[in-house]
């Protein structure tokens, strides 16, 4: 299962009630933050979540609203006492945008890696060591008015498990979660047991995709395709400010609603709301009469995605 | 009369109730900012201050907790359309601190103006020319870990206007308020008359005294003397933590509330916590068995400070 919590949801500029972009995906105790806003550390803590444990920072892009909480959280990492390195990654632009981010922070308790995905992503175990191979993270292609990238995430199922034939290759049963894991098991003797060997056929998994700042962009439907949850930017409610949002390279709720229906995805949750728009719900029919289930992201809003079909509403604070 | 707001409070890393450290202060629509950490640009939209007119961002020194919050105010300040020029002061090592947070904002379509106070201050009206001859600013040499500065500020309060002596010079009515704010009037014939000529001596005014990151001073206490308010930190509550207190350059509230004895204000506010004090108040007894009238600061709480001694207790959002 992932837990999905949105910490930010807020477009340029701050507001008392919702903090700039951030989204923070996490499962088996591994996290990953994707963007970071002014305000994120204080929007975890109000969200009950601890972003100590965060292994990979993904970046979208690097405007202001979506970066400058970093100095912050970087420096809160180290007063806490982190050792764990820290990999951020992000689309073009990295190294140069990451500069003046790190000479803010000055010197930090733990490494802080700046990686690119390869365009056709990697296995999360290849990024970090003691990260099962059940997880994949793919950047994808998207259209704003800089450099910018949503992320494709998903988490594999294996197989169902046979103790039988766990115990027919005479597999300790404290190895038996690398194997769950998608791990290959080296038994004393040096024989290496595969996980197919072991598992069932993979079940299906969980698949997640945050757009980041986006104009509405064949490449993040086509990634989406069946997601399971869809974080959409919608910067602006009302279909009447469609060229706005195409000048800014951003969406309307009935684009990124739109976006949702092509892609068949099953939850659409749109976020990064401009501050013109008061109360989001207001326009919350413009993305319904499109993708019903659409729903207006708040800060704070948390889902447990499940294997299973049987999923619960998403929880607000 | 001046009106003063602690934005924020924390020490270090921001609460959900407690913002990183920053005071406004305004007059007569003038308006400087101290410090500027994380999250200040929401603590002014909490407390109901609007920092677009802020002319002046008085920096304390350079630790994160105080200049975090100033790539994401200046970019707002950017988006919102200012021009207007702004000024940034602090100690030694100014460049070298704002290069960074300049780089992040990128493109500004405001100037800003890095100013190294005189160690006797400067009248405001030379930093800034529109501003009245009637406010001072000196910088107060203070003892943290690195260099750092407190600031004392002061607004002159002039005589009284003599309406008989400014009729028998021949001024008009329209020019009286410059002649109030300190400052010379030309005549159509050429003559310059000043303010002494038209006002009484000069009246009491009012001095404020913001101490940023130290630990106990002399230098500060000698500044502060007689002050209407000294905002002073006070990362500690308990006196048994004295030597953390030193060891990183801050103050207990006992010490604190010593520096306000010693200097004789009439109001102390504190502020600076840590976030291992879950609630300041607790510790209060530990600055009020010195200075009875000390007082914890709370993120909004407001002030206005008036010439007249009838002054109204704090206003607690």
């Amino acid at each position: 299962m992932i837990d999905i919590t949105l910490l930010g949801t807020a477009a340029t500029m701050p507001l008392p009630e919702r903090a700039l972009t951030a989204v923070h995906l996490s499962f088996s105790g591994r996290s990953i933050l994707f963007d970071c806003g002014e305000g994120t550390q204080t929007a975890a803590r109000k969200a009950h979540v601890s972003l100590m444990k965060t292994d990979l920072i993904a970046l979208t892009h690097y405007h202001g609203d979506h970066i400058f909480g970093l100095p912050g959280l970087l420096q809160t990492f180290g007063c806490l006492g982190r050792t764990d390195p820290l990999i951020i990654t992000g689309p073009d632009g990295l190294e140069e945008a990451m500069q003046p981010v790190l000479q803010l922070c000055g010197s930090l308790p733990f490494s802080v890696s700046l990686f690119h995905l390869p365009q056709n992503g990697v296995s999360l175990s290849d990024l970090i060591p003691h990260w099962g191979s059940d997880s994949m993270l793919i950047p994808v292609p998207t259209r704003h008015r800089v450099e910018s990238q949503g992320y494709w995430f998903s988490l594999r199922r294996p197989g169902k498990f046979n103790p039988a034939a766990a115990a027919e290759h005479g597999i300790p049963q404290k190895s038996w979660s690398l194997l769950q894991r998608g791990n290959p098991v080296t038994l004393e003797d040096g024989t290496v047991v595969l996980p197919q060997q072991i598992l069932g056929p993979d079940r299906k998994g969980l698949n997640i995709i945050f757009s980041g700042d986006t104009a509405p962009c064949g490449t993040l439907v086509e990634a989406a395709s069946g997601a399971d949850l869809l974080i959409c930017e919608a910067t602006y409610g009302d279909d009447e400010l469609a060229c706005q949002a195409e000048k800014y390279g951003h969406c309307t709720f009935s684009q990124a609603a739109r976006m949702a229906v092509e892609a068949e995805v099953k939850r659409l949750w749109l976020t990064h709301f401009s501050q013109i728009m008061e109360n989001p719900e207001d326009c919350l029919p413009f993305a319904q009469k499109i993708f019903p289930e659409a729903v207006c992201g708040t800060d704070g809003m948390k889902i447990t995605l499940r294997y299973s079909d049987d999923m619960p509403l998403p929880h607000r604070p």
